[in-house]
């Protein structure tokens, strides 16, 4: 049986994933470890296993006198204003908490983290493949989260070629979905909480930056084919994510519709916000043959709403929690 | 009275570094912090100066009971062979330094660092300006340098954004001169020693690769009107080094002249060696008007060359460490 650690995996991405980990009949032990900084123990409240623990405590500083066969490395913010709030404390999650994690993988276990598509930074090719080396601001405000996402990659295939560690690393492109935070400050939920609240949906900008949205059922199952279900030698970065590229204004005319009454509001440009991103999937077919986000952003999107209807509905502290991002 | 601290003072850069910063009349206490990794003790030998202190230990560990009112982080290999072979400890120096460093900075210290050209990766712009994102790639054999410097940087000028720390940060261009260790493993020091013990000189690659080799006296000079000579009020990252582009080749076959009967060699290429490097300075020159590279490279070889023979010919443990590289 397996030793298996989540770092985050109170979180939006990380408890959907602890839901897959808990449905291997491998698995003896799944401990998770979170700071509750962007994660939630309610993101983990349905688990009624107990092969789950949950350690509350920052990655940098987790002790443990169990090593662990694989390790799964998901902690750090995700959305801009609160990297952009603590990029100091960003940087640490990442890097010294891959640093600490390495510490507690048992000698030939396998080390996951996820990367992001933002190592690409603003990209000047599109669709971008894996192979492209970004064009990312190193002293820029989204620097934080790029450039400590950037050097845990390095470290992590520095780690590969140097002391042949097992490494899985993938690179997300604009996960949404339930247990997103409220107050997360991106795109999808913001619009959807707006809405649902009355306010008039925020775009910065004109609101023609694309993304590429992946429904985080979609991405989950990439990540557990890649990490333990599918045998395929692949070593290298993966990007996992949607190719259907979609301006973000067309998110928030068709979140407007859903929820009648709704109006659309335009501010200024994030500084730095990417004008595009998609995701080159041609290694993905070859590592993940059949795997591709089946979920339109029409109905990934309705399917959040109707989340969050529920989860606002149901009060608690994130109602009050909300920050406008 | 200012106390001031060198991290990585013992090392090639950081000890000329010192010198300058002991010509100084309002310095109370150089505090130098070097682990002898690639910085060596008789750097500094020649100085008697009772203000400089040095302590041998990791700058990620090291404690002190003063704050200190100016922070100089040079603590990081800079040459490929010695970077490759421990990336994460090149990773800790620099980002876990540079981490540890601002504990001990005063409220309102400033803090410097020596990041490199190498942020700019295998550049697809020539010269480069500071605001060119470059093209690292963030999974390669030299990311664990690269990247450390871009994430270094990144914390440092987020650290300026958010809680307005005073820093100072140059981007280095391929720096020589007296001091280099003799197995440093870069090309002009390689090509000298090669030539020196009657070897032929190594050349990876056809040799066009070029460099902007900024003699270490005109690179120290730089530093010290920028990190304290000069009143300029420019806080963003700043090229400094030498605009003259020179192909590997011609400093190789310009030292096989100085050292006759030299022959030159080739071997297969570097992985991702950059093709070519050049300093764009255009800010440099605003910022410090006047200041440029003087030393042309025929005079800077000749002169490291007489240094290297004086070095050579005193013995020592160095002469049994040179490695190829």
């Amino acid at each position: 049986m397996k030793n298996i650690l989540v770092a985050g995996g109170c979180g939006f991405i990380g408890s959907h994933l602890c839901d897959h980990l808990l449905q291997r009949s491998d698995v003896g032990l799944c401990v998770v470890v979170d700071n509750l900084w962007t994660g939630r123990k309610e993101n983990l409240a349905h688990v009624q296993d107990p092969r789950l623990k949950i350690v509350v405590t920052d990655v940098e500083a987790f002790q443990s006198d169990v090593l662990f066969d694989e390790v799964y490395h998901l902690a750090s913010p995700a959305s801009p204003p609160w990297y952009m709030t603590e990029p100091k404390r960003t940087i640490s999650a990442n890097l010294l908490g891959a640093m600490r994690l390495l510490h507690l993988l048992k000698p030939g276990g396998q080390f996951a983290f996820t990367s992001t598509s933002e190592v690409y930074g603003d990209p000047l090719v599109s669709p971008q493949p894996e192979s492209y080396r970004g064009s990312v601001d190193c002293t820029g405000p989204r620097s934080s989260y790029d450039e400590s996402k950037r050097c845990t990659e390095s470290l992590l295939f520095e780690m590969r070629r140097t002391e042949k560690l097992n490494v899985r690393v993938v690179r997300l492109f604009n996960v949404y979905g339930p247990r997103t935070r409220p107050d997360d400050g991106r795109a999808v939920s913001n619009f959807i909480t707006q809405a649902l609240a009355g306010k008039p949906i925020t775009i910065y900008g004109d609101g023609m930056q694309s993304r590429s949205w992946g429904y985080v059922d979609d991405i989950v199952e990439g990540l557990a084919r890649f990490f333990w279900r599918d045998q395929h030698g692949y070593d290298g970065p993966l990007n996992v994510g949607n190719e259907r590229e979609i301006p973000v204004i067309e998110v928030a005319r068709h979140i407007a519709q859903l929820v009648p009454g709704t109006t659309l509001v335009h501010r200024d440009p994030v500084p730095q916000d990417p004008t595009n991103r998609r995701p080159d999937l041609t290694i993905a077919r070859k590592v993940l043959p059949g795997w591709e986000c089946r979920i339109p952003y029409e109905l990934g999107v309705q399917l959040n709403l109707e989340w969050f209807k529920d989860h606002l509905k149901a009060g608690g502290p994130d109602q009050q929690d909300v920050r406008v991002a």
